[in-house]
C-alpha cells in the first residue's frame, strides 16, 4: 500500500490539529508518490513514521491529499460515506421544513471536495475531487439510501474541478428529471434548472440573506439586480412586496424567475429586464426610477487575489449605481461571493460607492451563506459569501 | 455663538466624510472653547472658517464633538428630535410584529449618545451624552409624541456615562412602573426589569441570535450559561426544546426567568442554577451531564485592548468548558460583546478552546446584533456583538 510522508519541516503539521488538506510541497514528492492513481485513499505519515489518517490523494492537484479519516485503517465504503450523509441529514432536517437544502458541504460535512444540494427528490451531487469522481457510484448508493432521494445529477462542470485535473460533465446518473424543479423557500418557489442551469440550479447559500431582504421589502418596491432565478425579487414578493423588477442578462434565467413567479401566484407583480445590470443601472437612474430596496448579488469580481482592485472598483461601482435608485429611507443589499474580497474590504467600498452616489447609509446586518454550508475553523477562506444591508437617507 | 473650530492639519476632516465625531486633540482648544457649556450646540467650522455643521460640544469629554446635523443653521428643537425618532420607528415597524425593540441606537439613528429600547408602551432611554442630559424632556416629549409610550425611564447608569462625565442616577421620568414588564420575543415572554436590570432590563441585541440558536435546539436539551433573564433558553423552549438549564451569578436575574418561563407557559420545563458560570461547567462535567445545545452569552471580557489577551484566555476557558459538555453531534453557541476582540480573534479563541476540550467542530453560523441596531460604516467598532454556532462531533 503506498503511502503519503510529510516532510520533515513542521508547517505541514497543521493537519494534526485539524486542517483537512496538505499541499504537494509538504511531502516528500518521490517517483511512487507521483504515481498514485487519481482518488485512491492512502496512509498519511509523519516523516518519522507515525501514522495520522487515511487521505485521498491526487498528484495532479495542489492539495495533493485531503484527509478522509483520522482512523489510518478506516474503510471508505458505502456505509462509510452513508454515516456522513445520515450526519449531514440531522443538521439540515433540524433547520429546515422541507428537504430542499446544501445537503453536503464537502470537507465541513466529511466528505472532502464533495457537494450535494437537495431538491425534495433530486438531488445533484458535484463531486469536486479525484476520489468522489472515482467512488462516484458508491456516493450515489448511499445518498440514495439515506435519503431516498431518486433522481441523482451528476454536476462535472466549474472551476473546483478544473482545479483537480477533472473533465467537465453532467448527466443525469440516476432516475429521471423532466424540467425545471419546484422548490418552496422562504414562502415562494423558486424554479431550479438542475441540469442546465448555473452550479446546481439554485443558490441554497443565499437563502437567510433573501428572507432579511424580504422583510425589509415588505409593503414596497423591489429592484432585484443580477437577479439569476428571482432569489431577492420571488422571497420579497412572497414577503409582501408590492413589486419587483428583475434584471439579469440571462434570458434562461429570468425565464425561470417568471416561471418560479407564476409558480408562486405572484406573476402579476413581477417584472424582468434583460440587460447587462451596469447598462440597467444606468438606464433606470436615466428614466429617474426609485425603489424601496434595491438588491445586488453579482458574480465573484476578485475570485482570486490578483483580481482584487479591479474586483473592489467593481463592487464599488456596483455600490454607487444601485445607491442612485433607492428612494428616501430605502433600503440597499449589497452581496459578494468574491473569496478575495473579505468582509470589511468589501463593506467598504460598498460604503465608498454609496458615498459617491451623494448618498449616506448605516448598517442594518451583515448575513453570510446558510448553516446548511458548514465551515471548518481551519479554512476561513471558505467564508466566501457576505451581504451587507444598509438604509440610507 | 461660541464655534468649535477644527485645526489645520487634515485627519479630523473625516468629518466631511460622514464620521460624527470631533476629538479634542483636533480643535482649537483655547479658553472660550473650553468654557462651553456642555451639551451646547454650536458652529463646527473647517480653519479656514467653512461650516462643517452643528455640532453638540462636552469639553469633559475627549470626544469634544458630535454632530448634529450637516445644516449649521439647524434647531434641535422637539420637532428634530421627533423627525429623528419618526424615521427610526419606520425601520423598526418593517422589522418586528410587535413595538419591542431598540427604537433609537445613537449615532446610526440620528440621535449622538441617545439610547431607547422600547417594552410596547414602556421606554428607556439612556442619555449618554451631555446634550442628551440637557435635553431630556425634550427628547421625552418627542418620544411620547412619536410612539404614545406611557411610561419613561431615564436610565443613567453605565460606563459611556462616566466617559462624558455624567452622573449616575435612574428614575421614572413620565408615567408609572408597577414591577417587571413582559416582552414578547421569538415566541417567549420575557421578563424586563426596567428600573433594577442589567442595562435597560433586555438584551435587544441577541434577538436574532436567540432565534438560530432556537432552531438547533428544538427537540433537545439546552444549557444557558451566563443566561441572565433566560435570552437564550427561553427562546429555545418556546422552539421546542425538551428541557433547559439556566445558569447566572445573579439570583435576581434567574428570578426573573423564571417569571418569564412561567408568563410562557414553560416552567415545567425550565430549571436554573445559581453559579458563577466557571464552577458550575466543571460541576456539571463532573456530573457526567450533557446537553444537545450549550450556548455561552459572557459579560464583556475584553472591553478594551488592554484587557484584549486576558479576554482572549477567557473565552477560550469558556469554549472549552462548554464544549465538554455538549453531545456528540450537537450544538455550541458562544458570544462576544467584546469591542476589542474582532471577529477573527473571537473564533481562533473559541475554536482552541474546543480542541482544547478534545472536540473537533464545524462552524454553522455567525451572527451580531440585530437590525434595531445600525451602524455608522464609519464607527465600525460599534460591532461589539458576535455569536458563533458550531456542531461538535
Amino acid at each position: 500500500m503506498p503511502i503519503l510522508r510529510l516532510l520533515p519541516k513542521a508547517e505541514a503539521r497543521a493537519v494534526r490539529h485539524g486542517f483537512p488538506w496538505v499541499f504537494a510541497n509538504e511531502v516528500v514528492l518521490d517517483r511512487r508518490t507521483r504515481a498514485i492513481a487519481p482518488g485512491s485513499f492512502v496512509r498519511l505519515e509523519e516523516n518519522d513514521g507515525r501514522a495520522l489518517g487515511l487521505v485521498t490523494v491526487n498528484p495532479a492537484s495542489k492539495i495533493i491529499g485531503r484527509m478522509m479519516d483520522r482512523n489510518p485503517e478506516a474503510q471508505i465504503d458505502q456505509p462509510w460515506i452513508a454515516a456522513k450523509i445520515a450526519h449531514a441529514l440531522t443538521l439540515r432536517a433540524a433547520l429546515y421544513d422541507t428537504p430542499h437544502y446544501r445537503l453536503v458541504h464537502a470537507e465541513a460535512d466529511g466528505l472532502p471536495g464533495v457537494v450535494i444540494d437537495r431538491f425534495g427528490d433530486v438531488a445533484v451531487i458535484q463531486p469536486n475531487a479525484a476520489w468522489a469522481e472515482v467512488q462516484f457510484d458508491l456516493i450515489a448508493d448511499a445518498l440514495a439510501e439515506v435519503t431516498g432521494v431518486r433522481s441523482i445529477i451528476r454536476n462535472g462542470s466549474g472551476r473546483a474541478r478544473a482545479l483537480e485535473g477533472l473533465p467537465e460533465v453532467t448527466e443525469i446518473a440516476r432516475g429521471a428529471v423532466d424540467g425545471p424543479v419546484p422548490v418552496p423557500m422562504n414562502g415562494a418557489t423558486y424554479m431550479a434548472d438542475v441540469l442546465g442551469g448555473q452550479k446546481t440550479g439554485l443558490f441554497f447559500d443565499q437563502r437567510p440573506n433573501h428572507a432579511f431582504a424580504a422583510t425589509l421589502a415588505k409593503g414596497g418596491s423591489v429592484l432585484d439586480v443580477f437577479a439569476h432565478v428571482g432569489g431577492f425579487s420571488l422571497a420579497a414578493l412572497a414577503a409582501g412586496a408590492t413589486d419587483a423588477l428583475a434584471v439579469d442578462s440571462s434570458a434562461p434565467a429570468l425565464a425561470l424567475a417568471e416561471a418560479g413567479a407564476k409558480a408562486s401566484g405572484m406573476a402579476d407583480r413581477f417584472n424582468t429586464l434583460q440587460a447587462d445590470a451596469f447598462d440597467a443601472l444606468q438606464k433606470l437612474a436615466d428614466e429617474g426610477r426609485r425603489f424601496d430596496a434595491v438588491i445586488c448579488d453579482p458574480p465573484a469580481f476578485a475570485p482570486n487575489k490578483p483580481a482584487l482592485d479591479a474586483g473592489l472598483r467593481a463592487y464599488e461601482r456596483v455600490a454607487r449605481g444601485a445607491a442612485a435608485l433607492v428612494a428616501p429611507g430605502g433600503y440597499l443589499g449589497l452581496c459578494s461571493c468574491s473569496h478575495a474580497a473579505d468582509l470589511a474590504s468589501f463593506r467598504n467600498a460598498s460604503a465608498r460607492g454609496i458615498g459617491r452616489a451623494g448618498r449616506r447609509g448605516v448598517m442594518l446586518h451583515t448575513g453570510f451563506a446558510g448553516p446548511d454550508h458548514p465551515q471548518l475553523p481551519q479554512l476561513a477562506e471558505s467564508g466566501y459569501l457576505k451581504a451587507v444591508f444598509f438604509r440610507l437617507d
